[in-house]
């Protein structure tokens, strides 16, 4: 099903210079969507090229695009109006970018709306409906489990059969740059002590790979894979930020709630599923047989590189792990076809965390807690030590994929600010 | 901080007559809101009076009323623009609409902007933002934990010491009289045997309180159980329909997800929390001291009764239980505090369900999974028995407070279609 077309062509090129140096997150063959904030005051619906921004909300409104015909689609300060349109739409306008920005195309050039990228704050890409938190690596499964749960129970059984999952909070989703507050809840200093309510002494990341739903389900509608696969518009980076110490004592019997709320962060340019249709693979091999319903006939997974870094108040840091989301056992779609298993009906601007990715090696650890053995073993950044993440700490991950050409996902970081 | 005033006045009577019926869910001491489609095809917000609605949109429409100024806030087909006014706008409208309506006011009986109720079809009275389902109940958390957990385990440890939630769906929150379609899923047929896809054969219902949140709180922001009380807009009956098999396969590590997904039943008014103020009282005694962030200085629970009755297709049914939200151990404003003690963000239409409410004998119980102690002990329904809900049945609440004078809730109710 991998389905490559002019526009993953490696021999393009821009006429935006930027986006043909070696190692751009933003050539011409990625071309994500993103929010910006436009000088105007209004906020913008945008393009990356190289280091710039082309302006969509300008185009639409020129008439050199427009996706929805008579009707606007980029004037709202948020993609959910586009996405809602379905693939098709999405697929014409990626062909009719990267025609407009093509080396040789004169379109745009004697009046192109272009922005510097460094120039703008970003926002949230879409109005995030909900916010559902997967599970989706069996090494983080396993390593998480037996800090929480010992050796014996570490793997849940049902874990194997389906993507677990959670719901989490859509109100709290926030855009890379956004300062994370250090949260408050309820903690036990020592195991069968009395809880106390104080601020995290646990507060860990979790990196992730985030699906954003295009085009939605109605209630009391299954999708098969292959209809989910269809259905998802792009991917961000995510981190989960989590708060080791009140998950620990609030996780049973409900799942996580106060312990992830507090915020969770997503880069700001959405790269569409068309653009990484090149690094496409399959997932890892089954442990056992799944039930018919989470069969793929497509290789769903992807190959994205991902860096995690960590910097000291003030210091340079480091790249603490390296991981890749093609260790994810389940699939984006394998996880939007179990979600609508029941009926659930989806809707877009839908977020679907992957579950924090862990690699097979200690290097490649997707949280402190898996990194820090739950702070046993501190890390060393910018000449400190780290069993957790503490106030005035950045976190942040960058993703690419490499092929015959790059394509990045941008930066997703958040800075730690003291509790309040 | 029981707050009576004149809308609260025993012996206030309407010119609609029919609100002046003893026993009408709906005196003038009540006017709870809710939305409606008009016969214009546009959807209208109104309020219940008697067995009639009071068009709030044509007497916006017309100046007679504006609670937004300048800026209209009923004409969007959902409550959330006049909730996002905030607690003096919601108590002034309901003194001017208890005015207007008052017997002797004849400003509007002339051109009065009144629908029967039982010609308009309604609508969700909210675009709920996002869904917390809590789990409130002492009896209901003690029964269900001894089904699933054993008689040692059955209340986890965390219970006595804060509002135990899980994030739910809101994509699949419907108003009254939407069937509810059975939901597939995966199903161990025994203990240990591997899983099938299949209809859920243990469908059951949860009978809730829904506290509809007026105004929201910015993230980093916590509330005191006070400002949470002030906050709440008013409050629903709440249908938590759940598969019993799928969550019981799911629900570890993360909690229930597709078991609860596949919708959720709320009644089409909302009754305010100032029309409730006669119905304040404490919750039950505390069995461990709470936190001091979890502390109230005032009653914050409410007397409000409810009946639950089950039809089989086609036949008269009957009340199975009768409950009152009195039982519930932690309130609405405990929730919605111990909900922002991370930062949480709330926003206005946020839905928080009460958890299931069971009473201290066994015809108070709040589910099918205490009713029949999990299909052991079937219920005799029309002639037929009920270990859990089977297709055709409609299962239904009614909620009412009853002191000086009596209001109520309207019908909560859904009938069971057959999985596809």
């Amino acid at each position: 099903m991998t389905n490559l077309n002019t526009t993953h062509d490696p021999g393009l090129r821009s006429w935006v210079d930027s986006a043909n140096v070696a190692g751009s997150d933003f050539p011409i063959q990625n071309l994500p969507y993103g929010v910006f904030a436009h000088p105007s005051g209004a906020d913008h619906i945008g393009v990356a090229i190289g280091d710039q921004i082309l302006d969509l909300t300008v185009l639409e409104a020129r008439g050199t695009l427009r996706p929805g015909g008579e009707r606007a689609v980029f004037d709202s300060g948020v993609l959910n109006p586009f996405l809602d349109l379905g693939q098709p739409v999405w697929s014409d306008t990626r062909r009719a970018l990267c025609d407009l920005l093509a080396a040789g195309n004169d379109t745009l050039r004697a009046d192109a709306p272009l922005m510097d990228q460094g120039a703008v704050q970003m926002r949230l890409p879409v109005r995030v409906s909900e916010f559902t938190d997967f599970y989706a690596s069996y090494e983080h499964a396993m390593n998480v489990g037996r800090i929480f749960r010992g050796d014996k129970a570490a793997l849940v059984p049902n874990w194997l059969h389906m993507p677990i999952a959670y719901n989490g909070r859509a109100s709290t989703v926030v855009v890379s740059g956004t300062p994370i507050t250090r949260p408050c809840g309820q903690i036990r200093p020592a195991p069968d002590a009395p809880p106390v309510f104080a601020p995290s002494a646990k507060l860990d990341f979790e990196v992730e790979l985030g699906a954003i739903v295009g085009t939605g389900s109605a209630m009391g509608t299954r999708l098969s894979t292959a209809q989910a696969q269809a259905s998802i518009f792009g991917f961000v980076l995510l981190n989960d930020w989590s708060a080791r110490d009140i998950q620990l004592w609030e996780y049973q019997p409900l799942g996580p709630f106060q312990s992830k709320a507090f915020g969770t962060t997503i880069s700001p340019w959405i790269v569409t599923a068309e653009a990484l249709e090149p690094f496409r693979m399959d997932p890892p091999e089954r442990r056992t047989p799944l039930l018919p319903y989470l069969h793929e006939d497509s290789p769903n997974a992807y190959d994205i590189l991902i860096d995690v870094w960590l910097a000291t108040q003030g210091g340079a840091g480091r790249v603490i792990s390296r991981t890749n989301s093609r260790h994810l056992y389940y699939t984006a779609a394998a996880q939007m076809a179990h979600h609508t298993a029941c009926g659930c009906a989806m809707r877009s601007g839908d977020l679907l965390g992957s579950g924090t990715i862990s690699g097979l090696t200690p290097d490649s650890l997707g949280c402190m807690l898996e990194l820090t053995q739950d702070g046993r073993a501190p890390l060393a950044v910018d000449g400190a030590l780290r069993e957790f993440l503490e106030d005035g700490d950045t976190l942040g991950f960058q993703g690419r994929c490499t092929g015959d050409y790059t394509l990045g996902f941008g930066t997703c970081a958040g800075q730690i600010r003291p509790a309040t």
